[in-house]
């Protein structure tokens, strides 16, 4: 595919640019998401980023003008994608699998790459890499959440008002409370001390 | 008193040990403080302090061996002490008036400092003052959280089991999140919603 691309006629201005095909875009984006994991932010460099991906600096600075959009490109095309929570009959194990969901995307390998990279780069970069877990990790899991409030106020476990946005930011900004008191990482139990102490008690319905 | 503390007779081996009065430590950690609002942790230096102080080098090492004791030792004597929540009668008005307290201590001169150097330092000596935020300033408004909710229980407003180690997290872990998601403080509005949508439902009794 890459060599048809390549092999596109020079421009009447002697300049011969070379598209370059999604295959070579994705090698790139894994070695940038290789360099974090071992070198990290600082470490990486878009060199070294183009040796690892087998290609010329040039073909990197075309696509990806500094190494926060190159950075911010390739955490966002790693991070796992969430799927639907299934119906499981009951909000509080619905809640438990969401909670074991929005751990493993944060223990994958872009999401110990975002984290890390939020610790080590300036603010200017935070402000960027921080939208990235909003529209990569919590949007996406509070849209998850909330369809299981809504089946839970279907079958009268949830109260009606508990649809709420604050609400929502429960579970995200505990794991991130947490995370950085403790520096660790969340057990099976400490999820469900969660779900069991927080969450269900607070959209659960009235006693009927 | 640092007059005659100063006088104090020479010891047989021929070196004097001056004693430094609290006045003196006072005005060093103060001094470490100004440095830490006007030139943060990076910009900080003892010989900085020490000029601030009015007094040598020496004098400041002396009795903090480094920065990192120095600032943390700075932040924990400057941190504002947290008064008892006075009786409202109502869980509501006495749970906003603890945050309306915490969010003082947080925009507190120390609170900002602590809160930059935690923005500014490695990850070692973060540890360090992510601890020194506990013992500051979340533990000590647990205590009073704490509070409120016994009396919230023998009104009969607040369920036996919210006394809870995991409720007493949501609203630091809550002002955390929203503050690095929106790099913004609290306003009384914000505080109020948090109150009323979340702390409220979690911890009331059920209907009579």
């Amino acid at each position: 595919m890459t060599t048809s691309r390549s092999m596109a006629a020079a421009r009447p201005d002697g300049a011969a640019p070379r598209r370059r095909g999604p295959v070579l875009e994705h090698a790139i984006l894994e070695a940038a998401l290789d360099q974090l994991s071992s070198v990290g932010w600082n470490g990486l460099t878009m060199e070294g980023v183009a040796l690892g991906a087998q290609t010329g600096k040039a073909a990197v600075y075309r696509r990806w003008p500094s190494k926060e959009d190159l950075v911010a490109d390739a955490l966002q095309a790693g991070l796992p994608r969430f799927a639907e929570i299934p119906d499981l009959g009951d909000v509080r194990d619905e809640l438990y699998e969401l909670c074991l969901r929005l751990r493993d995307v944060m223990v994958s390998r872009p999401g110990l790459a975002l984290r890390a990279v939020l610790h080590e780069c300036d603010e200017s970069s935070a402000v960027r890499f921080r939208a990235l877990i909003e529209t990569g990790v919590v949007a996406p899991s509070k849209r998850l959440f909330a369809r299981v409030l809504e089946r839970g106020m279907t079958r009268g476990e949830v109260r009606p008002d508990a649809l709420d946005d604050l609400v929502l930011d429960v579970i995200p900004a505990l794991m991130m409370y947490r995370t950085k008191v403790c520096g660790s990482e969340w057990t099976d139990g400490e999820m469900a001390d969660v779900i069991d102490r927080i969450m269900v008690p607070l959209v659960r319905s009235g006693p009927a």
